[in-house]
């Protein structure tokens, strides 16, 4: 089973080194605790020479023989338990999954569960996760999945019992599935592109796709469908890490730069595995609002700006690390300004393939926002 | 190019049909009009003998020298020749797309817009698709995708120029991801399972098809992840089509009865297209009221029932077409007794794979609701 080798061996060694540590305190008649990195607001930093928002160094401790702590402790060390029974079967599940199991081990008859919502053992799960420094998915606890693929790669997927090959430029009008681990018993291979464009709706993915624009480009075309979920995000991170340049074209408004600087910097929620999912070589090819006084057709197809949008622009001039970007600051600023919007879609407007231009020019005349 | 033959063509000439009708009634010098079946609610009806929702008998005539209508008249004719482009070049875009495009065609410089907002080109298009009969993906306005597969199975996908074959037995762990249209350039071959699975959530899915569960059970496994959109409802209708049983698998609350019977019998915005999305053939495996008394350790796993559930579950009592089946009546009877509701993810407490004995239990004893 291929899922016992290498980075899962890594976990179980971990998962047991943090039990038997436990059990050496008892023996000891130390009292076991661990130590876990803060992961509340104020100890979120934004990572000035890399680029990314990741935890600082605040930390707290959990013991067990502490009226506060004691029952938190006890659910930590239960989830640790449930986790390397996962991993030892190789079988994944979802928090909610882990939750349901925690929640069936005490049984009907005894009085206190050792979770009643799985809003008590979600943050735990991350006090593991920081703790061990080992990813939930090496755990084998699945993040929702979201985003597509393709282009001029291959991955291997070890599934199971099988070794499954998957081109990602045969794979037609559906794509490849972006799965939620991207690390564990999964490559890719015979990278072959320049580089990854990131498109932030599936329809516009779809265009692209039927135009063969990352064939003539020799691009990966990747869409999160939205915000980008863990494994795309991480996904991303790894393409970049093979030297591929990543551009983003999304929405001009609040959710489409939301979604460019989580791909980028990483978000407050995941500050705590930033580096592994942060993309701070990303660059932001549009739409943007200098776009309207370029291409005349845009002018009619703009959209009025809702408090949303403009509340996001203000906040996001307040982010040190993006107003110290002036390109960023004009952008927001023409925003607040014009109180203007405009979605991606509206490069469809002169004819389908209008927008397999516009990237393109924008890529080639390296127009885009930092 | 593959898309200009068969189906394809058959709406273009339905387009130009259109177009030629009414150019003739102005060269006749009548008044032009074109019929539509009314999509109102009160047009709604449940179809007894076939079992799903469909539109009555109910019709309402355009015609262009109506002040009232005049303007919708034009927005439609415009609407129709821009499908009409689409299909002519074999490009694809959403209904989103198509109200930029008639957006541009006026340009700036003109005070009347053809369309303002979106929710007016909306229901222009759902009157094309029931006047001439062709639905919205014949026209290349893809609907948003959603949904996935693995099984026993080939797809062949005609797209662009390439001919696809994809073994949707060999998808690994992402699957394959059902398109938008699975009528036009796309066909199932090889079609070895012996019933259809539809599991609601994906994170169940995704359990299953790690335990190889579709192979073993020689099954095809589906997820509509959440409710059900046109083309996975329209898969389904297919594999129903070449014989194969329909199981579903839900949650036991107003969105998972909600997700069947949209399945199952159609929904009331796509009437109109009835016929070719419902599948009265499905029945629902669960999980059910019944399964707590039936499996002890679900007791503990229960949660409250929320207003919605209570609320979904009184207005299920109400439609003739569910409080016809008593099973149906229990069910939700004990809903609302009881005031307990249970998700699909319970079923992993005991262990990850019980879920998997589950389903095959259920089906093996035919113990399903229908």
């Amino acid at each position: 089973m291929s899922g016992g080798k290498g980075k899962a061996e890594g976990t179980t060694d971990k998962l047991e080194e943090f039990g038997e540590g436990i059990l050496y305190d008892i023996k000891m008649k130390r009292n076991p605790k661990f130590t876990v990195t803060t992961r509340t607001r104020s100890n979120i930093k934004y990572d000035d020479k890399d680029g990314f928002l990741r935890l600082g160094n605040s930390k707290e401790e959990h013991s067990f023989i502490n009226v506060a702590q004691a029952k938190r402790f006890m659910q930590t060390v239960a989830i640790a338990a449930k986790c390397h029974d996962f991993v030892k079967q190789n079988l994944h599940t979802t928090i909610r999954g882990l939750f349901y199991q925690l929640k069936y081990s005490l049984g009907e008859d005894i009085d206190e569960n050792i979770f009643n919502e799985q809003s008590e053992s979600n943050p735990l799960i991350e006090d593991l996760e920081v703790a061990l420094g080992i990813k939930r998915e090496y755990m084998h606890l699945n993040a929702n999945r979201k985003g597509v693929l393709a282009g001029n790669m291959k991955v291997i997927d070890r599934f199971g019992d099988d070794r499954i090959e998957i081109d990602t430029g045969k794979t037609g009008r559906s794509g490849w599935a972006i799965p939620s681990d991207v690390d564990n018993d999964i490559e890719f291979v015979d990278v072959k592109a320049k580089y990854v464009i990131v498109v932030e709706k599936d329809a516009l993915w779809q265009r692209l796709n039927e135009d063969g624009f990352w064939k003539k480009e020799n691009a990966i075309l990747i869409s999160p469908q939205g915000q980008a979920a863990r494994g795309t995000r991480r996904l991303i991170r790894k393409l970049a890490d093979q030297g591929l340049p990543v551009y983003v074209f999304n929405d001009g408004d609040a959710w489409g730069w939301y979604i460019y600087w989580t791909i980028k910097t990483g978000s407050m929620n995941l500050a705590y595995i930033g580096r592994d999912i942060a993309t701070p070589e990303a660059r932001f090819i549009g739409v943007t609002m200098a776009d309207i006084e370029h291409y005349d057709f845009l002018k009619n197809l703009t959209m009025r700006a809702t408090e949303v949008d403009i509340k996001r622009a203000q906040e996001m001039l307040n982010y040190p690390w993006i107003n110290r970007h002036k390109e960023w600051v004009a952008e927001l600023k023409k925003v607040l300004e014009t109180k203007k919007k405009l979605e991606q879609d509206t490069l469809q407007g002169p004819r389908l393939t209008f927008v397999d231009d516009y990237i393109r020019e924008k890529i080639k005349n390296r127009d885009f926002l930092p």
